[in-house]
C-alpha cells in the first residue's frame, strides 16, 4: 500500500453519516481511525441496540463491518455518499465477549469500478477476531461523488 | 421437500424471539410463514429504525435475510434459540422502493450439523429481488436444543 | 424475466470458449442451452479429468457454476470474453453421485456494470442440489465487448 | 496462535493427496510449507493446465485457495482425508502476471466441527494480492479422521 494521506478526515466523514442517519445513530459506531487503505471502527458495548443475551448480534457485527469498508473506500477516494454495497460475506468465528469490539478493515483491492475490503473484527483487548468479513463496493463515477 | 409439516408455530417462534430481544424488537420484523423448508418474514417499512434516505438499509436487509433463515431452520427442527449463524454471503441487486420488504426463505440443506437456507428479499408487489443471500446455521444437538 | 431472446448462440458461445481454451477443454464441460436469463451446462461424469475418488470434487463444481453464470451472461449481453468473476460464492450441499451433474444458472441482476446470476448444481435425475452458488461477473462496456 | 508444531509433514501429505489423486496432479500444485495455523502451497505456472490465454484461470485460483486449506486443516488437527469444503467465497482482485502463484493460508477459526481459513494469493515476487478467499472445512469426529 502506497504511504499516501488519507482523502477524507474523521470529521468529514462523520459529518457525511450524520447527514445520512442510519448505521451511525442506529448502531453508535465510533470511527476511530481512518487511513489510506486502512480503517479502524469500534462499537460500545453500552450502546442499548447490540445487547441481545448479553453479546454482539450477528446482525450488529455486519454492520458494524460494512461501515468499516465505507469508511476505509471514503479514505482512499475521499467523500462519496454513493458508494453501496454490493455484496459482503462474513464468517462468524467466536462469540463475542461483552466488551467494546473493533472492526479493523484493510483494502484488497482499488478498482475504478469496485473496491473490496477485508475486514477482521476483535474484542477490545483480545486480538483473535470473533468475525472475518469482505465487502465489495462499486464506486461511483468520479462527477457524482462529491 | 418432503410435504411434511412445521415444527414449529409462528406463536412458539415469536415467543423465543421475544425472551431473546434482539433483532424482531429492533428491526420490526413480522414473521408472515413458517412451513417445512420455507419461511416469509416481512419488515415493515414503516418502522422507525430501518430508513435511511428513504431506503432499506443494506445491514437491514442482511438482518431479515439472518432473521428468515432462523425461522426457517425452526420451522425443521423444532424450537432451537441456540442455533446460530456461522457464516453469510449477500448480493445486493437493486435499491428498494420505500414499501414493505419480503424475505422468502427456502432450505438448501439440512444436515445433522449444519443447516442452509437460500433468501430471496423483494419488495411488496414486486417479484424482482432487491437481495440475494444464503446463510448457514450451525444446528445444536437435539440434547441441547429444546 | 423478459421474453426475450437469448442474444448468443450455443454455437456461438462454444466458438468462443473453443478459442479461449480452458474451462471446456479442461472439464469437458457441455453447453445443453442457453435462454435469456436463464443457461444449463453439463459436466459428463465419464470426464478424466473430474473423478477424484468416485465422485465430483469441489473445484470442479466451482468452475461448472462460474462457466454456467458465463453463459447466462453471453446470452443476455451477447459475446463478450472479457467479462471476468469479481466474485464467486459456494455452499456444497451434498456429495453428488457418480453421474453427470447439471448448473443451472439464472439470472439475479444485469446492471450496467456487474451482472449476478444463481446456480443450482444437482445430479442427472436428482433435483436436490448438491451445490449452490452465486457468481459475480463485470461486464466491459459495450465498445469492449465484441 | 500458539507457537505448536503442526501436526503433519509435508510429506505426510503429499502421500495423502497422491493417493486422493485430484488436485495435485491436476493442477500440479506444490505444498511448500505447513505451520501450525499456516500453509502456503504454490501453482507452477509452466504446468500445462492453468494456462488460458497466458494467465492464471479464476477457477484455478478457486482450486488452489481451496487446497491451502486443505494443507491447514491437518496441520492442525493431523491428516484428515474426509475433512470436506462446506463453503467457499473468493473476490477476484487483480490479473495474476503469467507467473507462480502463491496462497498463503492462515486460520481464522479451529472448533470442533468447522475450520475457517483465510487465503491470499499472490504472484511470485509480488506482495499484492490478486485473489482473497475464505473456506470452511467440515471437520470429521476423532475417531474419523486417521
Amino acid at each position: 500500500m502506497k504511504a499516501e494521506s488519507p482523502h477524507i478526515t474523521i470529521e468529514e466523514f462523520d459529518a457525511i453519516c450524520a447527514a445520512e442517519g442510519g448505521m451511525v445513530e442506529h448502531y453508535g459506531f465510533v470511527t476511530d481511525h481512518i487511513g489510506y487503505g486502512e480503517a479502524r471502527v469500534r462499537m460500545p458495548i453500552d450502546h442499548a441496540h447490540i445487547r441481545a443475551g448479553g453479546t454482539v448480534s450477528g446482525p450488529a457485527m455486519m454492520a458494524l463491518g460494512d461501515f468499516a469498508v465505507y469508511a476505509l473506500v471514503m479514505g482512499m477516494i475521499g467523500p462519496s455518499p454513493l458508494a453501496v454495497t454490493t455484496s459482503l460475506n462474513v464468517n462468524f468465528l467466536r462469540r463475542p465477549a461483552p466488551v467494546d469490539i473493533l472492526a479493523e478493515a484493510t483494502i484488497l483491492k482499488l478498482g475504478k469500478r469496485l473496491a473490496v475490503g477485508s475486514v477482521n473484527i476483535h474484542s477490545l483487548g483480545d486480538d483473535d477476531p470473533v468475525a472475518h468479513l469482505t465487502a465489495t463496493y462499486s464506486i461511483p463515477p468520479p462527477e457524482q461523488r462529491g
